[in-house]
Parts: structure tokens; sequence; C-alpha cells
């Protein structure tokens, strides 16, 4: 853990200068708006470690697959979340010096997340080589209300003497990202135009062809005269303005940010242009209070209050605040990636996380259409599905989601997770279900749902075998949610998700089929489904599968042979060994007992109905000792799994270490950028665990609530079929408003 | 299959112009002396396909690792064959026409590797764009008598009309390796200089900071005047030559080849003028005939005639002849590569299948210590073993040897075999006893053999656990010798052989305490061995030790699991998915019945004393219709025990496919480079499988021979505890010599 940050309810909060510390603060304060999004970079200069990340929703590079041995089906190209244009650069000189906080003498320093309104704030006083002194006050945000633009305000206040100000504000596409595979640019440039104030660029990503237009215009409170120059791939506005001992300059800097995923590739920095325009002549306060206000309707909709124990407050403010502009369900184009606008690492947008872990926050605490928006994604990328499943031998339209995407292609290259992580395809389906048993959204089915589902079941039914030697249906070579053992046969979780996806994709087929039989006919048409051959086969495996069970007893293994391993429990971990990721060779943690992640668990969280707590209970007992949670999507289901259990203090450890995870730091990747999916999972341990929400028969019920001692009270709002509600949790008992 | 040699007891001949398999004749046609070794490319420039290849047996370079996704315990680089400078170019200028056959129109080609004497010849006539029509007669050879030598003889024949001829006789030493995983130069140049008609060039290799210096002098039939120009790299000697129409002249190119492995760093290049020099002067006549007459010896030590059947005649003197040139025993730093000087695919010098298939062929065709520097080689590297197993957790000694490697170092990057195919470990402890047990050399064991024994032992002491499940030691997370199965519980040949290398350990001990206590005791005190105590370990896992087996039957499985698979046979494969590494996914062959190489059978072939032939049989007939042999290592194990049961046509099939692999190119790739390890076992599978040989109670014996129909007689030729015996198969029976 590294703890240099301060505890607050609703921010989060920096409050001295730590230059080695820089890349984890940039990742921990990042904004964004669901169309893009920034690190926190500093807007001057800094020479000190820095990974300046700027992202786009939706575009991205198709880098070429660098892999040291090539397997047979591995994808061509793995797809880059991009880093683009830097529109937040505001170089300053003060007299000859360059303002860079990595050279200077900071004097004091503070920086601020405020989740609340959606602002980065920044205040400093600095000191310069030759002793200028100078305050800054910054603060910016990604507009809510208006999602192609930002707004930047820059003050500097000249302490001690007069001084001059040589101010260079500017927008750069020409950037890399620090993940290319063969340190190949992505971009390049269009067209690009500046003047006096204003400026603007387009660029173009290489092989996809997305175009991008940034446009900006600074205004200054002395009304300075700005000069403009210009390069294929730079705008830069410049002035000098002098400034009195005691006084200060501010620098409004209007950035405006389209792409032709939306609008006119010939019109882009036009649009962008003007748009940056717009935001001047309307001004900074009032983008700034519509952000604000846009912020407030987030949180009127989905905060969670916990009373007595503020490290868990932030916490959990701090997942929803990044969750809500990563991703605002606007384009069913776009996805959760696993860094958000946090940074690049694992390229891709879409795991499995989305449809496990981010669905239920989407559906519970905004309007239903954004998590309807990402099962339109799966809908629409159903084609491509299929065509992965025919890469890798199967027929008749079995499809198989990738184990990584952007635009529904396979992406990874790995073969122990690309072609056997398979358990991805029953999240999918699952999702589905979900989706509809919270929304009500029956007509989904009929829509997409089945479609996807039946893709799902058909790949479900081949990739099984029957096993002369067991007399039941096998399935052979997985890897589970466990990555911690790979090319498994027969994983519990697999196995059973793959037969509840056939369960369920048949009653959903006989239900359609008796309400809308002229649909239903269309589909089996579109299909070339004959469903009562297919269904017969569905229910042959269902009835037969395999599930391996430790004899005599009620635990489910998490795969065949299992129990071969040496028993082991945490307890013989020494402490210098852990995470073992870091410390022990693949082979070492794949033969050991030690599990990454939730897998047998993960199941009894999905099916719990199908479980009695005797049989939850005993599993639990039996995995949760053997799990290092490696993986920032485990602590969640632990937590809800010991919630409901009543397993006080687990479900707390686990709760502080999922909501807490990368403002404490823990696993030492902060600087990476943060785990954007785990922070459902964080939100979900909270509702689901502590709040006991579920929906049984079309209808909200908290059971087996439980409020950790530190906590006075547990307040959360959630949106159930179109009602707003305030669930509060004392010692007193469950009320709902 | 691509046939397009022709046939010949002792020669390999392309007797017209492929242009397009260019690239595979350089393979099939290269020649080296076991110091250094040259692809069969054109001395004169060639525009069409080629890939230039030269290499120096134990210079290399450790080319940074590239994955695309790190694991624990990967090593920081892949050690690379380096090619090296182009020592053979001889470019012509007919007139102003540049002698290129791909740009010429060729009348008559002929290419001969004449195995028996160790040349390449080639000739031809061709006519240039412009109407000049000349013949070439050429040959050269790595000196197998001098093997820091080599020559050249070039003749040019003017047919039509007086021309006139520029040439230019070069070495040139900025080469890249066409594997670079950075497309870096490995090499920098130190010196070079030239006179008239001599010249020289050093280099050193990056990194590993290997020298070497290529020497050339150069004559011709005219006694022209030489110019001399060089850069840092490059050296040439260039001259202007008149022939009349039906003149020729012949070029003799006399180079030296040493380097930093044998000589002082500051002579390098004065030894290798030296060197060519003298060449010169005995003159190239007389360095051939010492040539052919070092070649003599060998074929006389190691020649198989097969009578009847001159494919089979040609295939197994070609494996043959590439074993002599790739490794000759002359220095214990050096070992087999897989491609051995005919391309630079899989890098590294050493897998286990020097242990497991060269050294049978070595020991009984060779002088005894040319066996023996291979197991010198790995003596020398067991501190190295010893550290790589440290990294991957094990202590107190233990040794895994790596999968890949140049200096003992592992420098292969794929976690199911880098750190799961162990079994190479078990390779290695087997050599040391087929070692002595072909040569009596018992002495081996007090001088090297137990402390490499030791470790081994020691590794799989550890690598197994107790299974309380089954009451019995299982070996977890392992790869086969199939490696179309990764990361397996229980593979029957890994456990056997792990149990086996302790069984032996402690035979060579407890023979070693009885006969020389004093050494013994040293060795105890050198590797803080308590005999007792480990030898007791070592006994409860070698009883205890859990082998797979199909229920009530004498078929070993090769891993737990093995009877889930669908249970299919070759006979269920179209003939478009074969090979199915080239047309079905990873993740569908891994979980496919299909085998790759002998895994059970391998065991069966190594421990044939342990299994009745009745279980022979059983297993053979189970696992050969499941067996895809698209590994080279296969076919000859199954070779051997085909013939031992008598299965005539499988036999011969299989010995068809290892001898000829290269020369009909089953798998189209021998233009990346010869399968030359495999080589050694098609020289078992004639020897073993065909002529029965074995070594019982310290003699040889040959049972279970087997002549195939079209086979007038079969003879060999072996050297047996320094009796050079003849064995003679025909249908009268055996006759040995």
């Amino acid at each position: 853990m590294i703890k240099y940050l301060k505890t607050d309810p609703w921010k989060i909060i920096e409050d001295s200068f730590h230059s080695h510390l820089q890349r984890s603060s940039e990742s921990i304060f990042s904004i964004g708006n669901g169309k893009f999004g920034q690190r926190a970079n500093h807007e001057e200069d800094f020479s000190g470690p820095s990974l300046h990340g700027s992202y786009i929703a939706g575009v991205y590079y198709p880098d070429k697959t660098r892999v040291g041995w090539w397997k047979n089906g591995y994808p061509e190209y793995f797809a880059k979340v991009l880093n683009s244009a830097n529109w937040i650069g505001l170089s300053i000189h003060v007299n000859d010096e360059i303002l860079d906080l990595n050279i200077w003498n900071v004097e004091s320093f503070e920086r601020v997340l405020d989740m609340k309104q959606g602002l980065l704030q920044r205040s400093f006083i600095a000191t310069s080589p030759y002793g200028k002194r100078i305050q800054v006050v910054a603060e910016r945000f990604c507009s809510m209300a208006n999602d192609d633009l930002a707004a930047i305000r820059y003050e500097v206040k000249a302490l001690d003497e007069d001084v001059v100000l040589f101010v260079n504000t500017f927008i750069e596409a020409e950037v890399r990202n620090h993940d290319s595979n063969y340190d190949e640019l992505f971009w390049k440039s269009i067209r690009s135009q500046a003047n006096e104030n204003t400026g603007s660029v387009q660029a173009e990503t290489l092989k996809t062809g997305f175009q991008v237009a940034w446009a900006m215009e600074v205004h200054d409170s002395k009304n300075s005269n700005w000069t403009a120059t210009q390069n294929a791939h730079r705008v830069e506005s410049t002035t000098k303005i002098q400034i009195q001992s005691g006084e200060s300059v501010v620098f409004h800097k209007y950035v405006s940010i389209v792409s032709s995923l939306n609008e006119q590739v010939e019109s882009l920095s036009q649009i962008a242009s003007n748009k940056a325009q717009q935001a001047a002549v309307v001004g900074y306060e009032e983008l700034r209070s519509a952000h604000i206000q846009a912020w407030g309707k987030i949180w009127e909709l989905g905060d969670i209050c916990i009373e007595g124990d503020d490290e868990a407050q932030q916490g959990i403010r701090f997942n929803i605040f990044h969750l809500n502009q990563t991703y605002t369900g606007q384009d069913a184009r776009l996805n959760i990636g696993p860094k958000g606008f946090t940074g690049e690492k694992y390229g891709g947008s879409t795991y499995w996380d989305t449809e496990a872990y981010c669905l239920p926050f989407y559906q519970s605490t905004r309007q239903s259409h954004v998590a309807k928006q990402l099962l339109v994604y799966r809908y629409t990328q159903l084609d491509k599905a299929i065509e992965n499943a025919e890469k890798l031998g199967f027929t008749n339209g079995a499809a198989l989601y990738p184990m990584v995407t952007m635009n529904g292609e396979e992406c990874h290259n790995e073969w122990e997770i690309t072609f056997e992580e398979i358990h991805r395809n029953g999240a999918i389906a699952y999702a589905i279900y979900n989706y509809v048993k919270y929304t009500g959204d029956e007509a989904h089915l009929g829509e997409c749902g089945f479609d996807v589902l039946l893709g799902i079941a058909r790949f479900w039914s081949q990739r099984v075998n029957w096993s002369d030697a067991k007399q039941a249906y096998v399935m052979l070579g997985v890897t589970g949610p466990n990555e911690y053992e790979n090319n498994v046969n027969n994983n519990f979780y697999t196995n059973y998700i793959a037969a509840w996806c056939m369960k369920y994709t048949k009653e959903v087929g006989e239900k359609l089929q008796s309400e809308n039989a002229t649909l239903f006919n269309e589909k089996c048409k579109k299909w070339n489904l004959d469903f009562q051959a297919e269904n017969a086969a569905w229910q042959t495996r269902i009835d037969n599968m395999y599930y391996p069970k430790f004899e005599n007893s009620i635990i489910f293994l998490q795969q065949d042979g299992f129990m071969d391993k040496e028993q082991l429990s945490i307890a013989d971990l020494k402490l210098e060994e852990r995470p073992i990721n870091q410390h022990w060779s693949w082979d070492r943690i794949l033969r050991s007992i030690f599990i990454k992640q939730a897998d047998v668990l993960q199941g009894f969280f999905f099916f719990e109905e199908d479980f009695t707590m005797e049989e939850l209970k005993a599993n639990f007992d039996f995995y949760e000792p053997k799990t290092v949670h490696e993986s920032s999507l485990s602590p969640c289901v632990h937590a809800i799994l010991a919630a409901k259990l009543g397993y006080e203090d687990k479900a707390y450890e686990m709760y502080v270490r999922t909501s807490r995870l990368d403002i404490d730091d823990y696993n030492h990747e902060a600087h990476e950028g943060l785990h954007i999916t785990s922070m459902a999972g964080t939100w979900m341990s909270v509702v689901m665990g502590f709040g006991g929400m579920r929906v049984k028969n079309g209808e909200l019920v908290f059971e087996h609530t439980l409020l950790p001692k530190k906590w006075k009270s547990l307040t959360f709002n959630v949106l159930f079929r179109n009602k707003q509600l305030r669930i509060s949790l004392n010692e007193s008992g469950v009320q709902i408003a």
C-alpha cells in the first residue's frame, strides 16, 4: 500500500508535492466525460516522471501483434487505446525561466479531485532556480454537460516581484503510445490552422482512419495580444504579459474535441473551432456550472453514503465517480476499457468485466438505456463473434465473443486466454438475463437477446464433448476466471455457465415461440435454426454435464485434479512472497493451490439461487483461504458472499481492498492507470453485499444485510424500473424510500 | 512433399535450375566442418529469393526477448545462432553485365552435393540479357582436415565470343540475422586490411564480445594483378581479365576463419591471414585431397549401405553426412543446433534432442570422446542449471537444465515449454546411462556423471508433490514430449523418467560409495549431500509415483484425463486438415486426441526392458493411430518400435519419412534450414530399428531385426568399445564382422 492521499468524503486530496508519485497521481486524478478523458498531467511543462495521456473513446489503432512464438489462430493485431493530442498544454516562462515543478522549489502544493463537482484543481507556490516566486491556481474539467468540450482556468500570481510571463498554449497532435509494440507513430496530421488566440489540428489514425479535430481558444484577464504559429501537427498561441508583484493573471483555455465517429470528416476542424469559440462566448463560469449540475444529477441517481467511516465513504465515491466519467451510455459503439481514460495498459475497450461486473452498476444507477447500450454493443458484434468462432473451427452460427476487443474482432494473443478463457461467452449471456430480470425489459429478448443467446448456446453445444470414460459431457482445455490455472479440464464455473446458457437460451426460445411465433419463425429462418433438434441437443448436454466435486462432500472442485495439489492455505505463504505474481515463476503459480480470483465462487455469486446456504458456506470456507485476490475483480465477489454469510470482518476487509485498491495503490500499479471495471465490483460489494439487494419475482428485496460495526449508516440510491429508491441501512434495520 | 532432386546413392543432385526453390536448395546443399558452416548460396550475385547464411559454432548473440505477455521467470534474452560474414562472395561482371542467375537465361544447371567427398559442386551455362554466354564450374568445401579453412574453385569459360571479366571477390562482415527480434545489428567491425589479392576483416559480436577474423587470398589461372579496397567491415580484391571464346579462367579463393573461442583476440586477423596464405601455398588440390581423405575416415566408421533401395540409401547417407559436418566433438563448448549450419531458426544450440536423439549416433559412429564431449558440455553447465532451478523456486542444488541454451542459461520464453517441458532433464540423465552402457566408461560417473545426476534427482524429488486424493506422488503442470498437450498433470513419460532418474542416481551413488569412498565423500561434501536421507526421499517417491493407466488395461495414459478426449484416429482427419498445426487453432489441437510426437512410446523406447512385448504392442497399437508425427523427432521412434513389433510397412513408412524429411521437404520448411537433430533419429531407426541393435550385458546384440522387402541387404558400421564392427543383414540373417 502507498498511502499519501488525504481522506475526505467527497474529495481526493494530495496536500504536498510528490514528484516520484506523479505518475500515480496522474492516474488517480484523471478526469473524463465518457467521450474523452485526460490523465492529471500538469498543464505547464514537467520534466519529472510522467505519462502524458489523453484518450478518446472509440478511437483506436490496430497495433501489429507481437508474440514470441506464433500460435495458429492468433489475430494479426491488438487494438490499442490511442494516446492522442495534448490539449491541456500551457507552457510558461517566468522571465527566462521555464516553469517546471521538477526543477522549481515547490513550497506548497495541493491537488484536489472534487468528485462531487467533477473538477480537477491544483494550486502551488513555487520558486524558480533564480528566485522568482509565483503562485498558480489551476482548475479544469471535461464537460459532462457538453461532452465535446473541456475548459481550463489557470491563474498565475507574482508573489515577490514584478515578472514577465511568456505564455505558450498549444495543441500538439504528434503523440505516441507508450505501449506501442514497434514504436510506430499511430497518427498522421491532416490539417492545422491557427490565428491569434485560436487554433485547431485535425489528425487521422493510421490503418483505422478515424479522424479527430481539436480546437482551442485562449483568453487572459489582461486581454493580451496573442500570436499564433503552427505546423502540420501543432498549433500554438503565445503572448507576453507583465504582472506586478501581488498581481494575478487568469488564463482560460476552451477546448473542443470532435471526431469522425460523430461528424463528417470534412467539417471536423470547423466544427471543433466553432464549438471552442462558442464555449469562449459562454464563458468559463457558465460552462462550469452546467458541468457541476450534470454531475449533480449523476450523484442524485447513484450516490452512496457511508456514515462513520470516511475512508470507506471516500472509496466508494471514488469508484462511482470514475465509472461515470468513463462510460455514459450515449453511444453503443463504446464500452468500458479496463483502464478507462486513465492509462493505456491492456489496450482494447471491452473485456468480460463489462458484463460480469459493470452492468449491474449502470443498470441500477443510470437510466436503463445506459445499460442496454452495453447489450446492444454485443448484439451489433454478433457477426464478428460468429466469424471468430469459425476461425477456431466452430460451425453453424456458433459465436465466441472475443476476450479483448474494440470492434468485435478478437485482438488478444495469449493462447491460454484468447482461445481458452471462453467463460466470457457465458457472462455475455448472463448479462442479458440479469438486465431483463432487473429492468423487466422482456422486449429486448426478441429484439436482440435471443440472437446473441443462440450463437452462444451453439458454441457451448459444440465445445463440450462426450467422455466415454466419465459417461458425461466434459469441457477440455479451458481457463476459468482464475487465471492462475491455464488449460484445465472441466472448470466448474465454465461447465456450469455453459449448461446454464443452453438452458436459458432454450427457455427464452420457448417463450418467444409461444408469445410471438412470427418473430420466432423469422429468427429460425435467419439463423437456420431447427429449434426442436438443437433444443434436444442442448438438453442432452444440460442433463449430462460433468461437474467436478470433492468426493463425499458438497465442495465443487475448480477443475479436474484440483485435489491433487499440495493442500496449502494463504497462512502458509510468507509475506515477502506476496503478491505471488511478482515473486514466483509462472509454473509454480499454476501448479500451486493459490487462486487469483473468485472462480467456483463466481458461479455461486451468479447462480446463488441454485445453491443452499450450507453449500455456499462450505465452498466459501474452502476457497477463501486459498484465494490471493491478485486480480482486482476478486475481492468484490468475496465481499458479497462474505456479507451474505454474515462474515463481517472478511466482508469489510474485502470491501476496503476493492474500494481503495487504487487510492491506496495496493498492487503498486496505479501509475499505469486505474482498475476501472473492478470499481463496479466495489459498487456491487456495497449494494449487493452489505445492502443485500436482489431482484426476486420482479421486486427489489434487501436480504442478508450487514452493517459493518464502524458504519453508523449506509444509504444508497438505485433506480429500479423507473422508480428512484433510497435505501438506508442502520442499526435499526433497512428503510426503503 | 516437394520432389525435385535426383536420387543417387552418394549424391544429392539438382539437375535443372529452380529459382523459386533456391532457399530450400541452399539448406539442403549446405556444407560445414563442425566449426563453421555455410548455406549453399551462390558465390556470384543472385537477386532471387535467398537466405544468405554463414554460421560459426559457439558464436552467438543474446537477442532481447520478445514476448506478447511477460511471465515471471522468463529470461531476458534468446541466444541466436549468428549469421556471420559472407566469405564466398565472388561477384562477376561479364563485360558490363553482372552475372546473376535470376536475370540471366540459364540453359543448363547442375548442383551436386557429393556426400562421399564433402564437396559442393555447381555448373551451369547461362546467357546474359545482352547475349553473352558463359559456362561456370564451381566447387567448394569447408575443410574437415583443417577446420579453420575453406576453399573455392570457380572456373569461367567464354563460350561464343571473347569477353572481359570484372571480378570482385570479397569478405563482407556487415551481416544481419534474418530472425533478429528488433532488427538490430549484432556485429561491430574491429579492423580490416587488404592488399592486392589478400584481405582480412575482424569483427566483434555485440554484448557477448566474441571476435572472429576472416581472411582470404585469391589466385587466378592467368596470374592477373589484383587491386584491393577496404572499409571497416569489408575487404575486396578486384581484377579485370580478358578471355577468348572457348578459353577458361580458374579462380581459387582460400579462406580462413578463426575466432576468439580458440585464439587470442589481438592476433586473430594475423592468424587468419597466415592460414589463408599457407593454404594458397599448399594449393587447392592438396587441400581438397586432405579433406576428402578426412571424409573417407568418417564414412569408414559410420557408413550405412542399403542395397536395392536408392531412395532409402540416399536418405540415410544424407542424414549421416549432415550430422558429421554439424558436430565433430572437438570442443566441449559446442553442441548440435536444431538447424546446424543450415539456417538460423530456433536459435540456441542445445535442446534435449542432443541427449535423446543425437548421442547414440555419435557414440556408435565416432571415437568415444566425441559423444563424451556432449556429456561434458552439460557437466560444465551444471552450475547454471542449478541457478536456473533456483529462479523457479527450487533449492538445495536441484538442477533444471534449460530447454534451449548456448552457454547453460535458459533462453526460451514460452511458459508451457520453458518452465514445464522439464522431461528434458530426464533425457540428460538418460544420456549418461546410455553412454556408460554403450562405452563401458564407468569412470565417467565419478568424474562428471554423478554430479549431474544428483542435481537432476534433487529437482525431481522437489518437483513432485504428495496427493492425498491419489495417495501417491504426482507431477502437476508439465508438458511432455508431445507438445500438442500443454500444462498437463501426470504425463506418463515425465513421471516415469523422473522416477527412473532418482533410481539411477541412487544406484550410481551407491556404486560410487562402495567403489571409491574417498571420492564419494568429497562429492557429499561438495554438494552438501546427506546421501542416506536423500536416498530415502527418492525411494519413497520411486515407490509411490503415480502412473496414469487406462482402467482394466495395459495402456498407460499420456496424462490424466486423456480418456476424456473425443476418441478419434487419424483416419477421421481430412487430408486438407493436415498437418493440423497449419490448419487448426491451437486450442483445438490441444484438446484433440492427436499426438505430435512419441510420448508414452518415447518411454517405451528408452525403457524397453521394463515392459513386455504385449505391453509394447498394446500401447503402440493405441497411440500410433493417434500420432500425426508433426515433429521431426517422432517417426524415428515409431520406426524403431514398429520394427521391433514386426510391423514392416509401418516401420518402412516411418523410416522413409524421417530419412527423406528434408530431401523431399515433407513439411515445406526446408528453406528455413534442415532438421539436423532428427537426422540422428533416422540413424537410430536403421540401426536400432531394422538392425535391432542393443547393448545387453556389455555386448552388442542384434535382436528383432527386420529387413524391408525392398532391401536386398542392409550393412552398417559401428564402433563399439574400440572395436569396429560391420553388421550385415540380408535374407539369410545377420552377420557381424
